[in-house]
Formats: structure tokens, sequence, C-alpha cells
């Protein structure tokens, strides 16, 4: 049997053929359009499986199931899609819609949830007795995954990790909150701060190597420049890596998992990241004699999204 | 069958005979030493059980298990109490040495783990999918039980929600960590900062109702003359009210369990507090537009400690 995965973006949607270890056989793609009837975005989407399925030399006969991860909230009890405000979708019939064209068990749930999910299953913490996924990318998402089934909550609004409150009254959220922990650790968090600091020092190195415009800087600049020791970067890394720690500390204090991967575009920094959150993960975390929870680098990058809603159909 | 719950504290080690449905049934108790031997201790706390079962009416042969509730961290795997700083032990043998006594499963977990699945036995999260209990007391302990089983992560060293930090460098813990929970949501933190406050402030209505002895405030004069508006205690009562609730923000965003309970000395402020709370994390939750989770003050006082541990052995 197969499994198909579909990831659902804000600019496009990628579909996968996936086999139960996780592996990804065949890929197709659409551009997502929100100019049109969900219906009609429903019936593109199957299409677009039904192609990729038609590529990989596969049949309909083949699939177990069709997951979907999704940039929102789900309802896996109704089959709806509860909320997805970059798509404009608000209790839309998401299975209902879908089983019209591929009538095969029909499972979603959020996108960072099933990235957490892939990794749970083909990637670092495969085979682990629970682990926690914190993407680090445009916002902070979180997946929770405990004895190998995801954990979204009673109401499905759970593991949105980017969410909890690291400091009272602290950086407005865009979600209306303040001090939630996507204001400190995301991308964006890293490029605003690089910002308002190049003001302040613009001898800093971080200028040097966005070519002298601001609007150029990336995380990547300023941890390439903290690794020279620029002093500017170098502060703005120290506070990213005590925020981040400070976010797992929590994690740890709470749900204490085998594992927290850590995934999206800023954990390409790799071992300079690592090294630095777990020497400050040690020094904070309640129990320091007792072992906690390992943290990682995530391993299977962009295709995280496919294989976990994939591999809800498991 | 019967099981007994053993509570142990530090100055004192409740011991119960409870049914299924968590009734106690018989009760004893015994002053709590740390200036005998760890053997010496068990064997006094197995002698407790046998008398209290003895005055119960039942024999031996109708106990299913003995369960033991402890502050701090246990190991389920090796039967080891790994951790309790408050009563000198680390790594020592609670299974091995109360077996030699009493020859039955022995089961054993955090104090606040066990009260909050008490709770979800025969309190006000019974019958639910998953539940998130806080104690506020001395300290903030907590406890997690998912799909009827405790959660205590991989490590054991999980639940530690008056751990979770809610503000970047503040006030120090005594955890030596910054801007835990704890250091704002339990009663210490009311009395610290009330008394701080009547320094500045020695015309509120606090300093009338202690006495004009600040030695002897506690929470429930705080809430008590914020209930008569005096100025300086509705701060303190709003101050509270938004660390609390941005905790319980950040635990229904990341767990989104059905019930969050509120027990401990200062949940006994019942609506007055659960009303602010409820109102408070409805204006700051992730999606404000879809259900989270129920907000209930617990129902089982300081029995729970003995009831949940009985229940471990369910």
């Amino acid at each position: 049997m197969v499994y198909v995965g579909i990831d659902v973006g804000g600019t496009g949607i990628q579909v996968g053929i996936v086999d139960k270890e996780g592996h990804i056989l065949c890929k197709g793609g659409i551009v997502t359009r929100t100019d049109i009837p969900f219906a009609d975005q429903v019936k593109a989407m199957a299409d677009c499986v039904l192609d990729t399925l038609a590529k990989s030399g596969y049949t309909l006969d083949d699939v177990a199931s069709v997951g979907a991860g999704v940039p929102g909230v789900t309802d896996p009890r109704t089959g709806h899609i509860a909320f997805c405000p970059n798509l404009g979708w608000k209790d839309v019939p998401f299975r209902e819609e879908m089983r019209k064209h591929i009538d095969k068990p029909v499972y979603m749930d959020n996108d960072a949830t099933v990235a957490g999910l892939a990794e749970s299953v083909a990637g670092v913490s495969a085979g682990t007795h629970s682990s926690v996924f914190l993407t680090l990318g445009t916002g902070v998402g979180g997946g929770i995954v405990l004895g190998g089934k995801v954990w979204s909550g009673f109401n499905g609004v759970g593991s949105e990790i980017g969410h909890m409150v690291i400091e009272l009254d602290g950086e407005p959220c865009n979600c209306g909150n303040r001090g939630c922990l996507e204001r400190y650790c995301s991308a964006t968090a890293i490029i605003l701060k690089a910002r308002e600091a190049v003001k302040v020092h613009p001898d800093s190195l971080i200028m040097e190597m966005c070519g002298g415009d601001p609007m150029k800087i990336n995380a990547k600049i300023v941890f390439d420049a903290a690794k020279e020791n620029d002093p500017t970067a170098v502060k703005l890394f120290r506070r990213y890596v005590m925020a981040l720690s400070q976010g797992i500390v929590s994690i740890i204090n709470i749900l204490d998992p085998e594992v927290i991967a850590l995934g999206g575009g800023v954990s390409k920094a790799g071992d300079f990241l690592l090294e630095a959150v777990r020497t400050e993960v040690a020094k904070l975390v309640l129990y320091k004699a007792l072992p906690h929870a390992r943290i990682e680098i995530a391993k299977l990058g962009p295709d995280a999204g496919i294989i976990g809603a994939a591999m809800l159909g498991l």
C-alpha cells in the first residue's frame, strides 16, 4: 500500500505518494489559488494527486489513505478544516469534498504537527517514546507526538508552541497577545531585531554581509556574523539562544519528551545553534542532575510536510 | 479489591485505603522523619498502611496495589525515587524497600501529578479526554493526565508546570532560573508582593485585615481586600490573574486539554478567581473563535494526594 500526503501552503500545494516507511516515491504540486470556491480548490488538489499517482506507477487500489497538513486548525471528528487564516478557510468540509474525487479515508492536521509526525516516523525522532518538533521559520510552529500519535489536544487547538508566552507584557504578537515565543525565535524576529541593531551599529559586519541594505538581512547573515564574533551579531545571537532555550526549558519542565527536534530555516545553522542551546538548557532546566530531553536538528527538511501528512493514515 | 494510597509530604505522611471509584474508606498518618535511615522511613510507612488496613476491616488479600505520591521525581522503570529535595532522598529504592513489608505491586509518582490523577478519576475532570491540574499553594505544582493516564515524560521530569518560564529575566526562582510561573502564581508570591506593596501603601485594607502585621498577610487576605475594592489589593489581584492566565494560555496553546483544574490553597478563592481568569484567558488564547479547555476549580482538596496515589494502581 501507499499513502498520499498533501502539504497545503499559502503559495503552493505539494503532493506526494509515500510508502509506509515514509519514503516519497513520487511528487507533484500546484499553485495555491484562493480566488476560486473551496470545492474547486479541493478538486484541483485531487486532480494533482491522481496525476502524481499515475506518474508513480501505482493505482487508486494501492492507496491506503489521503492525508493533508494545513496551516491552521482541523477537526478530525467532523473532517472539517476549522480555521486557516492565510487561506481564508473557516469551517470548510475538506474530507467530504476530497472523498467526492478520491473515496479513501481522509485525515488532516496542522502543518507543523504533521512535520513533527514525519520526523517521528522517518526522521530524527524515529522510534522515540515522545517528541516535540519546533519549526523556526517565518513563524514558530509546533508538533507534538506522544506514544507514536499526534497530540493536538481535545479541541484541536494545541501544539501551537509558537504562542507559548515567554515574556509578560513582551513583544506584541500578530495573535493579539504579547510575549509569544514566535516573536523571539522566528527568522522574522531575528531579522526585525537585526534591522533595529544596525541602525545603532552601522559598523556591524551584518551591514557588510547584507551589502549595506538592511532589507536584505536574513537569519543566516546574522548567525554568520556572530560566528565571526561581530559584537552586534553576537548580542542578537545570544538573545535568540536565551529565548529559544527558555522555551525549550518550559517544554521539558512540562512535557519532558524523549527528543526535541528543531526544524525550519533557522535550524540550518546546525551545530552552531544546537551547541549553544544545549549548553543553555542544561543550565536552566529544573532537575539539573537528572536526564532530560535530547535536543536535535530535524532531518527531513521541506519534505517533512508531505511525509507527515501521508503518515496520518498509518 | 482496595488500593493503598500514600501521600508523602515534608512534615506528614497520610495513608488511605481507597476503593476503585476513588472513595477513601479509612485514613491514617504518621509524622515525616528525615533523621532515620531510608529503609526505616519506608518501614514506618508500611506499618502505618498495615494499621490503617486493619482498622478498615480489609486484609492484605484485598489489596490490589500500593501507590505513593512524593514531592519530587520518581523513576517507574527502576522503582526508585530519583530526587526529593525536601526529604533529602536521591535515587532511593522505594519499591524494593516497600515490598519487603507489603508484597504487592508498588507505584509512585510526583505529588501534584497524582493529585491531578485523582481529579481525573473522582474529581472535577472525571471522565475527560485530558486534563491539566495546577496546585496553587506554597509553590505551583502540575499534573498532566492524557487519555486517562498520567504523563510525566520520558525521563519522569515533566509536569513541573510551576517551572514554565513566563518572563524572560523575570523574578528569581529557587530552582536557579528566572521568571518561573511559581514565582508569580503561588501563595508565596502573593504574600511577598503584598508585603512589598503595604510598605508603600500602609493605608491599604490589607494592613487592617492582617492586624497591622505584614507577616500575617496570606493570599486570602489579599483576595478578600480586592473583593472590597482596596486599590492596592486590586492591583495585586490583577497581576496575579494576568500571570496565571498567561500560564494557562500557554498550556492551552501547547496541550489544549479538555479541562484545566485549579487546586491548592489559592483556589479556595473560587468563583472570584475563576471568573477573572476565564475572562482573561478567552481574550488571550490563540484561536479566539474556537472552543478551548474549560477552566474549573478542583474538587477533592487535600485528599487528592491519597486518592491519586491509590489510583496509580488502577
